[in-house]
């Protein structure tokens, strides 16, 4: 149902961005699972806005209210429910952009799709408001892996035309994901991260965006997870991600290199590493058949360049139907890619924790 | 559920490889829709294997037999049920495979995630065998759709090294997907195709195999259609893409290529054509904030190069935890990519079904 | 999902009678649909405590706050949330039965299922406190429903040995709904009314509480609506009508009596009406294979009496594993069927209204 | 969706009774577990037509043919699909009736949802021909049922003005339900038996049909199965059970009796039998909020008398708009209730199935 996911564990998300808070249900939880709320703000802050050169200056309460579910500090088994309160909306900015849909955003099929009653102010339900009560719901399910033994952690792969090194397929560890974490920009090699700032800082300079890519890796992850076809890991993770906003590409290990490589080149071989059946290499991104065959599970995911730019661009009066040009102005982040790592990172730890559910390894 | 997909209309299905039968269900048609058997056989010899050097040798039964939903050449609104009768199946091949999974295949998850009663035999229920019921109810989609102006197109994009031309994301037409049809591999750009089957003839000879893209339009869809978040276009699309055996990215429109791209490329202006509103660039394949803006629906598809190849290749056996080397027999496609293409289509043309139920559009 | 319901229009209950909050999140209803605010209050105040003698005194804090999905007197398309504060609790009352579960109340199986963990104040999320919410979202229902020529009403059909007369099954109406909500209590009959209050205050004076059974009727419901099977009208109600907290039986139409009957005084013979198909009785309680026939919809459902009553009872100390007496304290209904009235009515607006949703009727 | 129904372990039916064949597909079941083909065989032959002059004549072929998820007699993990193939159907019977409708059958309602391509004969996608494939279903479910101790059993509680006592609802076990099955008529009392033949036969006599009411046990149940609200014991089992054909009324434990009882009569008080917590009556049916307490769930289901009866009846002639007298030729079971008993069983296997699979027990 639209803005609901998962099969064992569900996430509901609701709110738009100036509407008077938005907020997350999740449904089966296990009870009696410690919550962190200290380190849970921690994650949340990774998300939030306003903290840099690099992000929209627009200051969100980013601090949750949990209204149900959790009480002394611990899952209850009941829903789940989160909501974090709007504030500092500039509802103004948009009003003037009503018949006159923004390039790139949802403002004219949100008019298609519901008519003049949709709220399309900051992006309405569309918002990248939304994915703050996703990191709220991920944020409890990297806690709950955690504890078994599961880290999920992402990184920029690519900021325009600036690129980190990948991941290592097969020796990838949490010690990577600490590692990240100490960089301005969430990236593996520090240099790499230079030459992104570089490009989002010129971007920001000519009132423009830019685009970029997350790889995710989760480690510590048992076989056997995951069901055939429909519901293998590869539809679960994708189902979820494309759910983000400006999400357009997902691929797995590999990804879109496999349509170059020979079956020889990309079957990755098995082997016994101390008295485990392990792959050779890892291109599958430790997915056969839609389950997991207990390498690292590895993906990426591609986000468009924030739709809302300072330079003037062409659309088209509803009312009259004619062309016009219009000028976004208002907070905008120059590159979403860069506080979406978190968001990324929240959305594996909902599907995985799903799909351990699923496969009863919860 | 695992080997089901859909909210409005569902397909599930079901068997294995060397079982008594394959076959699908399909609920939520809705009831008084005519049903062309020639044309669908046409469709499904498009998939069949055992017509070319291109393919495997195995001969399929790929007659459907409907069991319920179709009377006197219609629906009647009972659940589809559709069916496969399997044949010519060489068992043997694989017993000696039982303890040694094969690279790139899905033995080795199956069996930690069913135990040793898997059906491993063919790949079992992983099988690219269960694409025959999936054309089966995609192929009904497509009559249904085609009713209404929607018309669903695919080719191969990339094979190996070799690469067609894409389709024009603002002007494809139905006339792009008969010229495709007309071609011995389904390309745009004939030399294209020669180069592929090259590629093609080269792996197979090495006893080897290659992987492919397949890049897929769909014209004539009404702006409106799809959810916010988790029930927008590509979540729909890709969870029942990844579905398909063998697939390890999906993109749509630009895709992986955004990462590149500043907001003042990336964005698609509006403009007027006709009286309608329509984008000058199509860069969003079609879709924007999840829902369709009306433009052509593009996405692209990368299918692992077949993991059964002829050359030797390094296992494991799992009664002895020793390493071993496998050499699979029996027939394979060198390149799944080329029967993907209508099965693209299929999954293409029931998602687009379900998204249009979904928007009341049917 | 446990505390979720519906196909197209689901509804998602969260909270615990002591917690902060409960609410509802509703998915799927239209867009532009305009919400009264004042009848949506006074439809929630028949649900309300505190306001008579034959009700628990607990002060609630029944207005709804709508976070999401409602905006300028009217619905958005996107997801409604409401919120409703809680208040008054006295949960120093429920810490002394901790470990001696309540007879008729969900304390042990909460155990049993969630553990220690489990937040059992006041019922926690199993309490009747959670008919707020979904009031709320039935009264959004409701008020869909009237503007679709549907109206749905409810009263009490027995409480004890009292009994109201039956709706008439062919010529119920709207009329009669009104009519209900002019009594002291919800009866067609007034005098029927007159005997319930007798055996509330009884069972209250004798510190113990009643059972009960509501009849519901929706009238102006257009033939053709629900699925076969599963999804058919019967399936669709019950299983939310089982969702609401003491409700232990459902019927339709004639119900239980339908055991007794011979085909031939059972089938509804049909007749022609003002042109149209109509039955000469409705025996069917107007739903003939799961699906709608035009005829008013009926049903009854039957409620425990409150399991908190202030006599002592036996239970067990679950930490001695020895038998002992409790004694309940605090503020409890003598009869929950009296506020379950506008329950069912909810419960049945969010039935119909999913279901007409599935039939493209909405 | 429709003809699918379960969570965890879901099943989805197809076909129609004049139809080339019924089938049902389950997903979910485990891998690796036995089946008993005989027994499975003996349960059908409970349900099949044609063996008494209790039921009709029509002679079906109730022999499984499984496509999909069993090999060497045991589940492999995949999708379930079996199939009954039609036969000795005398479609001819129906064609008359084409534009009256039947009263108390879905003939006028199918008419309204699906339009002129319904397929009426025999019932159709609606006929009691469906519970063919759902008792294959529920056989195997009843098989993974017995193997972890649980165990389900009906009789017929009541037919016309005939009754048989009810089960003990504190010490029902396995030994009442091997009695049951020694009778002619399934009852714990042979003496009811005979009364209950004595109505089958009258009203078969009068060319008439009679109603009826099987209550159903499951034993061996663990308590904490099930979840709050939506998905509780009674929601889960009734989605189920008014999915059968002819089934009006559902009701648990005390059921509408409870209306009556004072809350000091209800309850079931909790006491220590054998170091275990269990209660001295067993008023709720073996559920509180939901979920099962360890006591013997209990249930009853009321069905309609069969409505194809031999006497005239008055119909209208859609065409013309005119009533009109029909007449019903065919065989047709005076009684549905009887062999609806493992019908009944086969339901509750398969919920109570899926609600182990949820509680994380199978």
């Amino acid at each position: 149902m639209a803005s609901e996911c998962g099969n064992r564990i569900t996430v509901s998300l609701f709110g738009a961005s100036h509407g008077p808070a938005v907020g997350a249900v999740v449904n089966g939880l296990p009870a009696g699972e410690p919550v962190n709320t200290e380190a849970l703000q921690r994650f949340l802050d990774r998300r939030a806005p306003g903290r840099s050169a690099l992000a929209t200056a627009r200051k969100e309460t980013d601090v949750p209210r949990f209204l149900s579910g959790i009480r002394d500090g611990a899952t209850t088994g009941d829903p789940v429910a989160v909501v974090f309160e709007n504030g500092d909306a500039h509802s103004g900015d948009y009003e003037a952009l009503r018949f006159t849909p923004r390039p790139g955003h949802a403002d004219y099929t949100a008019l298609l799709r519901y008519g003049e009653s949709a709220d399309l102010r900051g992006g309405g339900h569309f918002s990248g408001r939304l994915t703050a009560p996703l990191c709220a719901a991920g944020g409890l399910a990297l806690q709950l892996l955690a504890r078994r033994g599961v880290a999920v952690g992402a990184h920029l792969l690519r900021v325009g035309e600036a690129r980190d090194m990948a991941f290592d397929p097969v020796c990838v560890s949490p010690a990577d994901f600490a590692g990240i974490l100490k960089n301005e920009l969430p990236v593996l090699d520090a240099a790499a991260g230079a030459a992104m700032k570089q490009e989002i800082l010129a971007a920001r300079t000519a009132e423009d965006s830019v685009g970029g890519c997350v790889e995710c890796a989760v480690t510590g992850l048992p076989g056997g997870v995951g069901d055939p076809m429909f519901d293998g890991v590869e539809s679960v993770l994708a189902k979820l991600l494309f759910g983000i906003p400006a999400v357009k590409a997902v691929s797995f290990g590999a990804g879109e290199d496999y349509a170059g490589l020979r079956g020889s080149q990309a079957n990755d071989a098995f082997c016994v590493r101390d008295g485990a059946v392990r792959t050779v290499t890892n291109h599958c991104g430790g997915i056969l058949g839609g389950i997991t065959n207990g390498m690292p599970l590895l993906f990426s995911v591609t986000f468009k360049p924030t739709p809302s730019i300072g330079t003037a661009q062409q659309s088209v009066d509803l009312r009259t139907m004619k062309e016009t040009t219009i000028e976004i102005k208002g907070r905008h982040d120059p590159c979403v890619a860069v506080r979406a790592v978190p968001v990324v990172e929240a959305a594996a730890a909902l599907a995985v924790l799903d799909l351990l559910a699923g496969a009863g390894r919860l």
